[in-house]
């Protein structure tokens, strides 16, 4: 096991798939098991989900949001109220047809999504404006069972956090869905280092139920789009088809509006494809599970290395870092900086007799690639240069991102320049049917219409309709 | 809804069941759904989890261990590997048969515990002795289709911690049930205020498949026994049914040696069940969502009282405190008296004007309901006072456990003790006809051979076999 660490892997621009799969294993971010489509998340892997996990539970906690556990399956009879919910979510569900040996009267689907389940709740709890708003957030695990399935992408099941909330009014429950967009947007700056487009996603591609769906897009290495969370607001149609209502202010009984949200393990992936390079996963450091990593040299027949390698140890820890020190002597110096190349570490300090009497130490940078020699006294500002890695990694995604976008106003025009990849914008006229179209001719979906976007006249290429409007095209995952 | 609040609950030397229940709504812990076993963890009683489990998950890490998701379904096929355990699960499990609308072949069973997936994976990835000990941990739920549910106690799902280990040897995988053992015991005694007797439970009542299971016991205020968490001894059992082996240091083949264990939302039973009064749930403050609430008296007609609560609520969270200042000028004191009352929260903070004249406030401690003046001053000494309240809290239930532990030498003396409820404790033999004779003749169940016992000689009144060990009985949830 422990000797095939230092094997290389395929090069991202020959097979971009491959290469992203053998990341997954080799970085033991994941495991398949023998059910197609369900993976474990071995602790490297969850250790980045936690993460994640921890900075946005604050913030949701911060903007008034509460935790609830709801069940894990749901009654059919239940599942088929909302009639467009069923449609968009029947064909990949797994359902439950047996319970202690015995046949259901009534299957259960295991949860793909919980609307439906909050909304029933919800008609309990809610009775007058004073019960509203109802901010309730659900960390879980969703079933979707699909036929193509990739680590982090696409799964039968993944985790996820699903917001599901209540409101007096309609402009409220838009106002909520923005606002946990531009969550996402910051955990995307601040611990991701992913520049996200944000928009509003078409009639064809909102999410099954929605009046409106909103999204964060972001851009892989190989210029496929990837959706990397969405937000939805509902209006009233679930409150109505549940029976929920509330005694207003003015004395009458009114339909609350309703909003959610949700982001996934799917952001992991995003890491591994806008970040990572040839020699593996590269972590931006809020995320990474070991922010630095101290590779003691000769550590067996120095005292003064073993010492000193302790030290910087518990300083950083002290610091609140997320560090490890590496004192096995049995692993050779040269397969513990492939190994920590592979998992992306952001900072390898190697700490070597010889430079240790010129009282420095090399710092090698995961992001860049770089080496240089610090002294041992720039060991305290390792908490600002992680931070400066957060930048620089965003900078670049953002740069990459910032020359993938272009904009077309014929159909000649698209088809050179989505030839490139990324992201080639042309005027939105809002027809389904030149939505359709262009996927026939180019294989590319409607990914966000940007919330960012000028007052200009234009034409759909496809239809010959003015508009004002543009929305994004693009390949995606 | 609001204005029900304070209605009474049924005292609970009436009808322990209802009272039970009647907390379990009033005080907002949970919700039933439509579909029978399955309950909703409400905000309040979603965070007293979200307690349980911060303290834990770092318990665990600071002993070594690593959390990971594993799927939610089991191939029915891999679940049959391990044969004492499928029997042990086999009439519980709710099975998947349908998948995106087709027939599975291999049907899913829903995980009622993950034993079999765990080794699926660890036969991948041991392979040297240099990859032992693994310790993994997962957060999940688990589902038990149950006929008989009650909230938290007896559920079709369950949200719980397992914690599933490999060990280099038998002794090592038995160290490690015993020292979660003590992290549970821990956990008890300084976050839940409930002493637990620690024990192993008989060849009866042990986990299907384990070679020997521990067992954490708790008393209820009604007498019974609640099994609160137990940990397992597998020897290497499911390493040779999974085909799990590792090259040892000298050179040979062998099979690891397994332990888990695990704690559920069944804590939150406990909790309300040991602590709980006729006024409503008393909750120890390490677990309480709300430590301190803060009820200003009159606010909307005294500045004074408004700044000081405010001043005192910031204080309080600056130290911090879980605390809530409940302003809301159109509830009444008395209404947010039982509310928070109900709520168990320890503390609650009166703040009038009369009194504020004097530089005092009153304080309501719950766990007592005593209420005493204390001053202005008083105020930073609440984090105390909160320690104190979980010693008292503690103490209090211990002294009871210890009223309620009694050694029988006949069955005459047995029938008499457990009358009044509580654990009774006899020779204990060893035999399974002896237990079951004890069930038939007394409706009581094993309970656990207490770690903590004088080596003394007795005879097993059933069969009258000689021994040198006792074992508690009790009725038990």
């Amino acid at each position: 096991m422990a000797q095939i660490k230092n094997e290389s892997i395929t090069p991202r621009d020959v097979d971009f798939a491959k290469w992203y799969t053998e990341i997954c294993r080799k970085a033991e971010l994941m495991d398949y098991t023998s059910m197609k489509g369900f993976i474990i998340y071995r602790p490297y892997g969850f250790a980045i989900w936690e993460n994640i996990k921890k900075y946005l539970d604050e913030k949701f906690k911060e903007t008034g949001h509460e935790n609830v556990y709801l069940p894990m399956v749901i009654k059919e009879s239940l599942f088929n109220k909302e009639k467009e919910h069923v449609e968009g979510f029947a064909p990949e569900t797994l359902i439950v047809t047996i319970g202690g040996k015995d046949k259901l009267d009534d299957p259960l689907i295991v949860r793909p999504t919980s609307e439906v389940l909050f909304c029933e709740h919800y008609a309990k709890i809610i009775n007058s404006y004073r019960d509203l708003p109802k901010l309730y957030n659900q960390w879980c695990s969703v079933v979707r069972y699909e036929k193509t399935t990739r680590p982090f992408l696409r799964g039968s099941e993944f985790l996820w956090q699903e917001g599901h909330t209540m409101h007096r009014t309609k402009e409220e429950a838009k106002e909520e869905a923005i606002k946990m967009l531009n969550i996402y947007d910051k955990l995307g700056k601040d611990v991701l280092a992913i520049p996200f487009i944000k928009g509003q996603k078409t009639e064809k591609e909102k999410f099954a139920g929605a009046l409106e769906t909103y999204t964060i897009e972001a851009l892989m290495h190989d210029g496929q789009s990837l959706q990397a969370g969405t937000t939805h607001f509902f209006g009233d149609s679930f409150a109505r088809a549940f029976d929920i209502s509330f005694l207003d202010k003015d004395g009458t009984r009114k339909h609350p509006h309703q909003s959610s949200w949700g982001v996934s393990t799917r952001l992991i992936g995003a890491i591994i494809m806008v970040h990572g390079d040839d020699n593996g996963l590269v972590l931006p450091p809020p995320v990474a599970p070991i922010q630095v990593v101290i590779v003691p040299i000769r550590a067996d027949i120095d005292e003064n290395v073993r010492a000193t390698s302790k030290t910087i140890y518990e300083n950083l820890k002290s610091k609140g870092l997320r560090v490890k020190l590496d004192d096995d002597t049995s692993r050779s110096p040269g397969w513990k900086f492939a190994e920590y190349e592979m998992k992306g570490v952001p900072i390898r300090l190697e700490i070597g007799p010889r430079d240790l009497k010129e009282n420095k130490l090399l710092m090698a940078t995961r992001y860049n690639d770089e080496k240089k020699f610090i002294s041992l006294d720039d060991i305290d500002n390792i908490p600002s240069i992680l931070d400066d890695i957060t930048k620089k990694m965003y900078d670049k995604a953002k740069k990459f991102l910032e020359e993938h976008i272009h904009f077309a106003k014929t159909l000649e025009q698209f088809e050179e320049m989505i030839k490139n990849g990324g992201y080639v914008a042309i005027p939105y006229c809002g027809e389904e049917a030149c939505e359709k179209k262009m996927k026939e001719l180019y294989q590319v979906t409607a990914r966000a219409i940007p919330f960012d976007q000028k007052d200009e006249e234009g034409i759909c290429p496809i239809c010959g309709k003015k508009t004002h409007r543009i929305v994004y095209y693009a390949r995606a995952y």
